[in-house]
Order: structure tokens, then sequence, then C-alpha cells
């Protein structure tokens, strides 16, 4: 386990732990909650253009650094909570994605492996 | 910056090019992608009590595990594009956040830090 | 088509014109904004238990029908754009669900309906 | 009250009532089942451009009009359970956007009203 992510789960158990706040994160507020967080970051996106998302202004940049910081958060502690190693998982995920997306039938499209 | 998520990130990147993907990835359509898969894994939990949440079957924690896998993958996908350190972000919110939420304050309260 | 949902509608789509908001109204963009509203709603729901969820004080019961107005306010601009009767496609879909959840399978169960 | 509205929420109160969900249906529950639906929507748009997403075929069409349907059926379960009209609601909404929007002011601009 990455040891920068697990010092991170550590802080973040603390900083619940100092408030009280074990008893609102259960693991289906947790995911609410990482929904929630992921809409404040598509909020900053939804009336750009593509083009004007590949270069967003600085003030801009640092309000979407924010929110995705708040995703990530919420990953680690809903990971943290049930016992997850996020990195181990995204890894396993990235292996069977290489399967459900051959090369030769994915390139180029933006079609769901299920119509592919 | 981490070197296992550097090395996932690269992973990402390979992915996406080896299938002409790049041209779909803008963050505008990335944050789409991240909030679409945040409320896949929150299905998962949505007709379930908090207990039960608590407490997964072996099937359903490794779906759960699946979803979480996809939500890391494009929080760090998106991290890359915008040239953004997710885990320094992380911690930076998690500094402003022992601000906003005092602990004096917050302790055993679910409110929103402007409502404290 | 109902006349009261025609003639908000036709007053979204006078207030877009005035605004000259069109060019941002792409059904894509509608679609990110919907789920970026429904993700507000849920922000509220989010710490509570369902019991509390079930008796809102006043105050959070006005914010939440704020929050569901914006919500039904995109999916009747969506459907809109789209071509689409709404509560035609809402009848269609009960339909459609009377025979995916069928009684005798689905009573008192949270299963979804590929795992009855 | 809108009478197609309410015969809908009749329809869906006997819907759940005879599979006895009403366990499940918590305002909660419900506004989790709604951010979910919308983020199905979106999927469909989330690697259109918006060019796209004004155009298309009829089989994503129909796809689409049935994720709105669910959309939209969720929000007449939740105004129901928690007494809002939500055509009323719909209406207050937009009067009050009449303000935060003056024409002179957000003609043609894609900025959120607090920074307006």
């Amino acid at each position: 386990m990455n040891q920068d992510i697990q010092a991170m789960q550590f802080a973040l158990r603390e900083f619940a732990r100092a408030r009280e706040w074990g008893q609102f994160h259960s693991p289906k507020n947790l995911a609410a909650a990482l929904s929630v967080e992921s809409a404040e970051l598509l909020e900053h996106f939804q009336w750009l253009t593509e083009e004007q998302s590949r270069n967003l202004p600085d003030d801009k940049h640092n309000q979407v650094a924010g929110e995705l910081a708040d995703v990530l958060i919420y990953v680690l502690q809903l990971a943290d909570k049930l016992a997850i190693d996020p990195m181990e998982a995204a890894w396993r995920k990235l292996e069977a994605n290489e399967k459900k997306y051959p090369v030769e039938l994915a390139r180029g499209r933006n079609t769901k492996y299920t119509e592919l």
C-alpha cells in the first residue's frame, strides 16, 4: 500500500475522529458526498466549450484543483472504510480495460465496450 | 509527486494514446465521466440502509471496489491533464478544512461550515 | 402534450433567448447541468439519516423545493431541445417497469431487476 | 396542481405500494436515485461533441428519452413525498432567476450570477 495514501487516510481518520464525525461517515453517506463533490467539479465545466476547458484561467484552475481534492479525499475515505486498496483496485481495473477495449477495435472510437 | 500515482498516470496516458482517445479526453469530458462513475458507485448504496452499507457481502464489495477504481482513474487522468498534483491539492484542502471546521464548533455536528 | 408543461417550456425558451443563452444550451451541456442540480439536491440529504430526511425543518424544506425546481427546469429544457414529451416518456417507462419488476418477484426487495 | 402530474404521482404511489417499496423510498434515498439517474442520462452525452448532442441518431434518442423519464419519475416521487408542487416551485424559481440574471448583465455570458 502506498505510504502517501496511507498517511492521508490516517490524517482523514484523525480529522473525523476529533470532530466525532464517524457517525455520519457510513459508506452510503461517503458515496453520496463523493458524488456531490464530483458534480461540484463538473459545475466549473458545464457551460465551457471543450476548448475552453483545456485553457482555464488561473483562478478557475485553482478552484478546480480544490474540487478535485475534495473528490480524492472522499475516494480515500471510502476506500479506507471499506478496506479497499485504491491504487491496487485501479491497476486491476486498467488491466480489465485492456481486454474490454482492444486497441484494434477501440481506436478513435468513443463507443462503450458493450457496443464495440 | 508520488511515484505510484505518476506510474498510474503514465499508464493511463499510454492507454489513451494507443486508442487515440486524446480527442475525447478534454477536461470537460473527463469531469463529466468522473461524475458519471461516482454515480455508478452511489448506485450500489442507494437502497441500502447505512448499516447495510457497512457490511457489504463479498460480491457487492468487489463491484464497489471496481467502481471506486473507475472514479480514481478519472481523478488521476483529470489531474494529469490539468497539471494538478492531486495529493498536494488534497493536503492543502485538508489544512483549509481544519480552519473551516474548528473542533469545538464542528464536534458531532453534520452542518456545513457556512452554518456553523 | 400537457399545457402547463408547454407553458413552462415556452417561458424557459424566452428566458434563454432574451439572454442569448442558446449557444450554451446544447443537450450535452443541459444534461451536465441537470446532473449538477440533482447533486445539489442530494447535498441537502447526504449527512441526514433517512428518518431526518422524512422530517425536514421548514427552511431546509424550502431549500430542497428550490433545488427540485432547478432539476425539473433542466428536465423540461432538455426535453424541449430533444423534442421529447416528458410525461409520455414517463408513462412509457412506468409501463416498462411493470414488466421488469413483477409484483411477486419485487415485493419488499431493493434489488435491481437484473438480479431479481 | 396539474392533473397529469397528480395522475402520474398516484400511479407511482400505487406502483411502490404494490411492491412494498415505501420502506426504501425515504427522501434521502429518492434524492440519491435521482442523482444516479441524471448521471445515466449524462453518460449518453459524455464523449459526444456539443454538435453531436444536437443530432442524436434515433436509437440513442430513444435511450435518452428513457433516461429522462427515469429522472422525471424520481422528481415527481420526491416532490410527492415532500408535499412540494413541482410546477409551482419551478415557476417560483424562474421568477427568482429573472432577478438573479438581469438581461443586460447576463446577455451572452455563461457566468454564475454570483460573478456577474
